[in-house]
C-alpha cells in the first residue's frame, strides 16, 4: 500500500484553524480533563505513523517560536519562494507539490503529515492531494479566525473511519471515499 | 430548568449547510449502512424532545416543496419581513428573536429546535441565543455552498456532551460552557 498524505489538524467547530493574527491560545479542551490537550491526544500513535512532515514557511516560523524544532529526526519539506539554505532536519522547497508528493508515493515510507497552514493545505486540497484527514474539532465557536477550508475546493466525498473524544474534543478521522 | 433553544443541524465537513442553489442533496451517509440516513440518526429522540420549531421563511418554503409540512402539532414560527396569513401550523413573525426567545423561555415547555437558515441561525449566533448546538457532521467536503458559520461571530465556548457516530455522520452535540 501507498504511503499516505494525512492532513492531521485542529479546528474551531465553525472551521478555524488560528485567529486572525495566527494564534492557537484556544487549542485546549472543555476542561473536562485538565491535564489533557490536544498533543495527549492520540498525538504520539500518529506521529509514530508517519515519517514525512510537509509545512508551509509561515507554519515553520511559527513552529520554532515555540522552542526547539519539535520534528527532528523526521524528514521535513518546507514551502517558500525564498532561496534558503536547507538545514539538518528540514529541506526548503518551492517544488509543484504534485511533483514532491508524486515522488514521495514512489518511496517506501511511513505516512506523510500535511501541517499546514492554510495555504498549503489549500493548494494540497484543491489539487486532491490528501488522503486522509484527522480532523480534531474544538469544543468552541472562534467567529473569526482563518478558515481551514477555503472557498472553491472540488468536491470530495469521505468515508468517516472512526471518532474519539478526548477532553472534550471530538476527533474525525476519514479517508477517500 | 428553563427552555433551550437547539440548533440541530446538518453541516458537511468545510462548514456548509446547503449547496449555493439551496440543495441538501448531500445529506446522505458514506454508505457503511445504507438503509439509514440524517433523519434516522437519533432525530425521533431529538424530536421528541422540542415541542416549538423556529425557521426562516426560505427554509419553510423549501421544506414545503419535499410534501407535506413535516412538523404539524409542533407550534411553528417563522420569520418573515412579508405579511403573511398564519395557518393551523405556523405564524409568520418578524419579532424581535430577543423577544421571543424571552418569552417562550417564560412559558413552560419542551425545547425549541433552531432549524434554519443561514440567516436566522447568523442572528440567533450573533445574540448568543443557542444554548445547544447538534451538529450533524456529514463525510463529504462540498467545496463551496452556504456556510453555517458567518464571519464576525462572538466567541463561544462549548461544552461537549456527546459524540455519536451513524452511518458515517458524527454527531456533536454540544451546550454552552
Amino acid at each position: 500500500m501507498s504511503r499516505k498524505v494525512i492532513l492531521y489538524i485542529a479546528m474551531s467547530l465553525d472551521g478555524y484553524i488560528a485567529r486572525k493574527n495566527g494564534d492557537v491560545d484556544w487549542l485546549e479542551g472543555d476542561g473536562s480533563e485538565p491535564n489533557a490537550d490536544f498533543v495527549d491526544s492520540g498525538y504520539d500513535k500518529f506521529y509514530g505513523s508517519i515519517d514525512t512532515v510537509i509545512m508551509g514557511r509561515k507554519t515553520y516560523d511559527q513552529i520554532l517560536t515555540f522552542g526547539e524544532y519539535p520534528y527532528k529526526g523526521t524528514k521535513g519539506y518546507v514551502y517558500t519562494s525564498e532561496k534558503m539554505d536547507n538545514n539538518e532536519e528540514v529541506e526548503f522547497t518551492d517544488e509543484n507539490v504534485e511533483d514532491l508528493i508524486g515522488k514521495l508515493k514512489d518511496e517506501n515510507g511511513k505516512d506523510i503529515w500535511l501541517i499546514g497552514g492554510a495555504g498549503i493545505i489549500d493548494d494540497f486540497m484543491k489539487k486532491d492531494l490528501i488522503d486522509e484527514y484527522l480532523i480534531a474539532v474544538m469544543s468552541c465557536i472562534l467567529g473569526e479566525g482563518i478558515p481551514l477550508f477555503k472557498d472553491n475546493n472540488p468536491e470530495i466525498k469521505l468515508k468517516l473511519l472512526k471518532t474519539e473524544t478526548a477532553n472534550g474534543m471530538a476527533m474525525l478521522h476519514y479517508a477517500k471515499r
